[in-house]
């Protein structure tokens, strides 16, 4: 398993007139977690795309518990419970406040693509290297 | 059953460096379709606000299955499968292209609140009798 | 001179704790309503891009005058005071609400680029022959 | 004078289909560098807005000199050239990336307003004592 935590802060711009965080704005936050997870394994969601390969997002599941705020400074803990074998990836990503309440609970499924064909494709053998220390 | 139909321009705001709508702002265009949905039934969701009723997000999900792009005025199909009967109600959206391609689909669930105590409570009368005519 | 009016419902992501709409979400709009002003012409900013023409913005300036609400029914009015003639767009937007409220005044500047070179250029003939008309 | 430095990454949500920040995406980036540039002195906004003394932006004026690109690691730094006596503040706002280009240049002027009444009122106390030491 892999596991990694990254702190953001919630901008105001990120609000709604109900007075805390839109529910599509935790999506920028997981987008920010996976890619800070990733170059914690020496690796960068921006090298990939040069090398060509690209993750869409396909499927996306969320479900709200409590509500995060203005200013409040979040860890998103993020999860890899498998080693992708092929052309798919399914993060975790749990939100918890400085109380350490546990605000959200995420699955997103990426798919690795070739960026010039658009097929699907496996995860570049570099990150896969990295990742392999985790999945023993 | 209660079905509505949307039209939304894709703003250029919306994409990302893929050249697809990013996908968490689906979720803003599943907004405004709830929006719509509600306001052919002769109500609005910003009435329901002004009577002390709020409707959190608390549950997303979202599959992703052809990119919608910059300019594509999309249909979003909204469906309420049921007559909420509690605090829950459950809308489902599917994305059409002008090619009537289906581009995604979802299910985003609601509870209704009193904005003052943030207790769980019902639907407004208002709307459940416009919405008790699509459930005979 | 060129005038175009385009409506914009407010939505809920893009208001703000402050129970107004944030102060950066007013662009997107702007951005609506000069692809709407253009599409108005019989042209659209989408072929402008298949023709590898691209319109960076490079400056903006907007003033806040009254705040625009949920739900609110803008009318954005879009004006090019001069034909431009060089690789320069000046656009003036102006919105009002549905009780005519002047809600905010802006200046977006464009630069028409070439997307291969990223070097300016000038306004492809198609629009500029739309345009002329305007500007006897 | 009253300078910050606040250090922002570029989310992929935050680009568009050019490659590059859409450019309304900046004024996000400059609400934080003046959240963290307040909380420098000792103070936050959240507090401010908790004593009853929003600040709504009234406007703004940015340049955009080179674009800012998915991953970067940006430098906004923030200046306040004046000790407000008002009730209008005056950020400045320029962007740099790791190359230490300058990307953005940037007014952003805002109102203490008081919540209740949204009344024009001036600097809380604390704020103003905070930052007299950067203005003998």
């Amino acid at each position: 398993m892999f596991i990694s935590e990254t702190k953001i802060r919630v901008r105001y711009a990120e609000t709604d007139q109900m007075g805390v965080v839109y529910h599509s704005n935790f999506f920028p936050y997981f987008e920010s977690a996976r890619t800070e997870s990733i170059r914690e394994l020496g690796f960068t969601y921006a090298d990939m795309e040069k090398m060509g390969v690209i993750m869409p997002v396909v499927d996306v599941h969320c479900r709200y518990i409590r509500p995060a705020r203005y200013d409040d400074l979040l860890n998103i803990r993020t999860t890899l419970k498998e080693m992708p074998l092929q052309h798919k990836i399914e993060f975790h990503h749990d939100v918890f406040n400085e109380k350490e309440e546990h605000l959200a609970t995420a699955k997103i499924t990426l798919y690795f693509v070739e960026a010039g064909t658009m097929k699907k494709t496996v995860m570049p053998k570099q990150l896969q290297e990295k990742l392999q220390a985790y999945f023993p």
